[in-house]
């Protein structure tokens, strides 16, 4: 029997033991992550599957696992078919399963930690239809038999310094009590990571490349707050930067305090607080206001000192990517660079700046046909050699304190093909469309991703991902609410509205299976523009500095005024990243930004 | 007294009688039509308001009319401010006065025929906050007293010929029953009169400008349907063309009929069937299914025979529109010209076609200024000579038994401004990357709204109304589900994806208040376009053919490719229309469309 089937086994037992028929196991955490750590990777440790987003549902007799087209077959790899049937997503998913699939009369249980109220009516709708039940436990059946399951991290909190946030924290809490009176609630519940290090200028190392700690927070009407946390977490320097308006208390005291609010009205939101914060605080007399978090929308506006760190950021980081370019550039066509080995060096480039505090994410370091995959990470297994004839794309970005990047760049090993460049040249033109929109406030996300896929949708081609997603100020490098994408992307952001201050990124790509992939992305920031006759639009400023690669672009099918960007744009790649380069680098920096031909 | 206020008196001493404290007052009818007859105008008669959005409210003390941004000015000009307060929408609304207004304890009656279940459940939430009640009344307090109210028309109903309609009503109703299986509901309930017109192949003459007649249908999953209409409407021909699957019955058995549906599953649409249709078949036992109307899908997507139709009458009405312009064009610098006369002899040339059934919809012929308002109509009050430096717009179409058309052109009396120019050059480039658009299947007119815009944005300008509405054939020249406009446009169409078949408008525009008016309007059909290497997106084939006045551009604004675009269109115009023209028309016609310089 492998190790999964024994956990299987194990788990089918304590189920049985829990009196219940069924339990449901989803990929997330408590705080709805969307990066989840080692601790709450029950998915992976019951199933084998590595990927990152999926659910599953153990009955007594079958075990279904549900994932959407990117895993299809992955999910086929790494997951046994002897104890696992397979679920595609979102031709179905785990409630509408459990509606044909739950014994009638049976009980269903599911951890309130795990879900989102939205998915616990779905899913008891959909089982009392069967005359099934939903059964909240009270403790995890899986974590009871996990007997090796890795402990929370334990890392130390530190200070986000105003210098970097702009912002006291004192400052960000009474905006909140503003909000609070408005809403004339009494307090606010705050659980996405991000919000809670926004509001307190904190940064934690519990989350990878996101720099936020696990933990809970509550706002009052009087801008006080409450902070849970695992105490071994808050030094001197914290305790004495919270100072007295935070009370501080474990983070395993949050539960019983949401039983504390009798009589009171408290928000709670949504989509980022799991059922179990609104059961309890239900249950302890408080009246839940079912509200977007305060802070997404706050957080998403950069002040002026956050845009000047980024701005800050982006050139240091810039000129790491710039320098590994031209390293791959030259050392690629001699052989013996592979996809990892490029990972390496990027990752080195980046450390010579001193400050780099971590990458933003896992860098997609993809040659050939990997390219193709959007999502792709090399591992030892699939490494592959950069070889002449490919396209090798790069993805990454940094964490320093003063911001948080994010770009791809796209390098020919020896002499790209013309369809190869009339895509990239394409992906450009959409690219290049959209830095340089200019709309009315309103005008939401979902009204720009057009722009930047015309020029592929003219010739019957579409890249099967997002425009443009927020990025954070030294927090998470895919930040809501804000996104540019269709109408129907999942989680709603193509419909909220731009603001000056936000910052997005502007990532078209185009993807042949099998052959290579092309993305271009720099990170925008949303800014006013006035006009001459009294109104003001909005429009892009264009925070990322890093050389296009002239010998993938086509330039007779840029019109002038795409030339004129691109010629302007590199005139600044040179300006804003040279000073961080040696001599050799800024000569080779004037030849790949001179004006095109 | 004034007329109005003594009926002001008059309908308080109604509601007095009635039992009710208050009583609302829609601008609509019992088909919440986009144009309401005669018979239904009580809030003109009640107010005097003759705009064609808003509403109003009669309490014991007060009185309230609501209007949007278009009527601020007009509903101040003809309702008494001595009787009247005037509310905006969406400020505020009915329901959120109601609930701010409504005298504690008090009843306040509402027409079920005249509003939505969810208008119902809006007002009668705001009303329940203040201890109020909202109460259907079975008899119109406004009916009783309103002594001179206009009686329905009696107008026949006409066949619509499968020469023209391209499906007979069989296969239709067919299509409609497949449905009904589908959803495992026993029949539909159809409300919109375009739906009834379409089901059933008849057309009528009971509203201004859209050939449709007053009715209600009910379609069985067997395909049979009962008809409800005015008995002396039916004619020999239409009693043979409805055959024995149709049965006949008095309009007014059909509120009686609602309620014989006891055990059966009726569908029914929320947005077009008002709230006593819900009331009644819930009433008699049915189980409502609130759903879309099925023939609206059907009737968006033209049949081929349909679309060959509609490319016929707009050859034909192009041709007159374009000996209009030619007209215009040689008149109006001698002077003596007028909005009106315009009007007439823009109407006489459309009679010359010797088939026109009716303009469909009411002709908006403006000069200078009042161009500058989209929805202008002239009035022998209003009406202004066309003078040298202005810009006229003429925005108007025709009902052909093949089709229903809508096009708008500019043209400058004398000499153009430079700013005109380039204006009216910018709202060209909008029009022209909308038609030239391509894009996937499942791509909304929402994520196509913005192509239209981005010239005037690039300069801090915009058009405050849509960029595109469906047409009917031969009946609304306003059809929904689809439209081109902002994601938060009222109404949703945005949001429906475009399929091939599918007929909209494209009408960019600008407007400069107080001084000029511009917009350039083709119909479009949605067609499928297949790419070599597999894939099928989705374009637009032009179906308007009328030249676009070159005075008014500026070529050197145009890409090559909008150049082209330009050339080719005016090249097909002169392959379209030049038929219907004589020798001298067709001389200048040769002229309007030569290559752009």
């Amino acid at each position: 029997m492998s190790a999964y089937a024994a956990r299987l086994v194990a788990l089918r037992a304590q189920l049985a033991k829990d009196g219940l028929d069924g339990f449901v196991v989803p990929l997330t955490d408590e705080y709805m992550s969307e990066y989840v750590g080692a601790y709450a990777q029950r998915l992976a440790w019951l199933t084998g599957f590595q990927g990152s987003a999926g659910s599953a549902v153990v009955l007594a007799d079958s075990a279904a696992i549900f994932t959407d087209g990117r895993y299809t077959l992955q999910v086929r790899e790494q997951v046994s078919a002897d104890d696992w049937s397979y679920v595609a997503v979102p031709a179905s998913n785990v409630a509408r399963w459990l509606g044909e699939h739950a014994p009638a009369g049976g009980r269903i249980g599911y951890d309130p930690w795990l879900h989102t109220s939205a998915w616990v009516a779905d899913a008891r709708a959909a089982l009392a239809a069967r005359g099934a039940e939903l059964v909240a436990v009270a403790r995890n059946p899986l974590d009871a038999v996990w007997s090796d399951r890795p402990a929370p991290s334990t890392a130390v909190l530190t200070v986000q310094d105003d210098v970097h946030a702009g912002l006291g924290s004192a400052a960000k809490r009474a905006q909140i009590a503003d909000w609070l009176s408005e809403t004339k609630a009494d307090a606010v519940v705050l659980t996405a990571l991000d919000s809670i290090a926004w509001t307190l200028n904190l940064r934690g190392s519990d989350v990878a490349h996101t720099p936020v700690a696990l933990a809970y927070a509550i706002v009052d009407a009087d801008g006080t707050a409450d902070l849970f946390v695992a105490p071994e977490k808050v030094t001197d320097a914290v305790r004495q930067h919270l100072g007295n308006a935070i009370r501080l208390h474990p983070r395993d005291a949050f539960a019983g305090a949401l039983h504390g609010f009798s009589g009171k009205r408290i928000a709670a939101d949504p989509e980022r607080a799991v059922s179990a914060i609104f059961d309890s605080l239900t249950a302890g007399g408080a009246t839940v206001l079912p509200l977007r978090d305060p802070v997404v929308l706050a957080k998403a506006i950069k002040n002026p000192v956050e845009t000047a760190g980024h701005r800050s950021a982006s050139a240091r980081d810039g000129a790491a990517v710039a320098r590994f370019l031209r390293w791959v550039e030259a050392e690629a066509p001699k052989g013996g660079l592979s996809e990892l080995s490029c990972v390496d060096r990027l990752q080195a480039f980046r450390e010579e700046t001193g400050v780099l505090l971590d990458t933003s994410f896992d860098t997609i370091s993809a040659t050939g046909a990997h390219g193709a995959s959007p999502h792709y990470h090399s591992t030892p297994e699939s490494n592959a050699p950069l070889e002449l004839g490919q396209l090798y794309l790069v993805d990454s970005g940094g964490q320093y304190a003063d911001g948080t990047t994010d770009l791809t760049r796209v390098l020919p090993i020896g002499t790209p093909t013309d369809e190869m460049r009339d895509r990239f040249t394409r992906v450009l033109k959409g690219h290049i469309a959209l830095a340089t929109a200019v709309f009315p406030a309103g005008t939401t996300g979902g009204q720009l991703d057009s722009f930047a896929r015309a020029p592929l949708w003219q010739i019957g081609l579409d890249y099967a991902h997002g425009t443009g997603h927020g990025v954070g100020a030294y927090l998470s490098v895919h930040e809501g609410p804000q996104r540019i994408a269709p109408p129907t992307y999942p989680g709603g952001g193509a419909a909220e509205p731009l603001r000056a201050g936000m910052i997005l990124s502007n990532e078209p790509g185009y993807y042949k299976a099998g052959e290579y992939g092309i993305r271009i992305e720099n990170l925008l920031l949303v800014e006013e523009r006035p006009f001459a006759h009294g109104a003001t639009m909005l429009g892009f400023e264009t925070l990322t500095f890093c050389p296009i690669e002239r010998s993938l672009i086509v330039a007779e099918m840029l019109s002038p005024a795409e030339r004129a960007w691109l010629d302007a744009y590199h005139a600044r790649v040179v300006e804003v990243i040279g000073g961080y380069l040696d001599a050799d680098e800024r000569a080779w920096l004037a030849e790949k930004c001179a004006p095109i031909a």
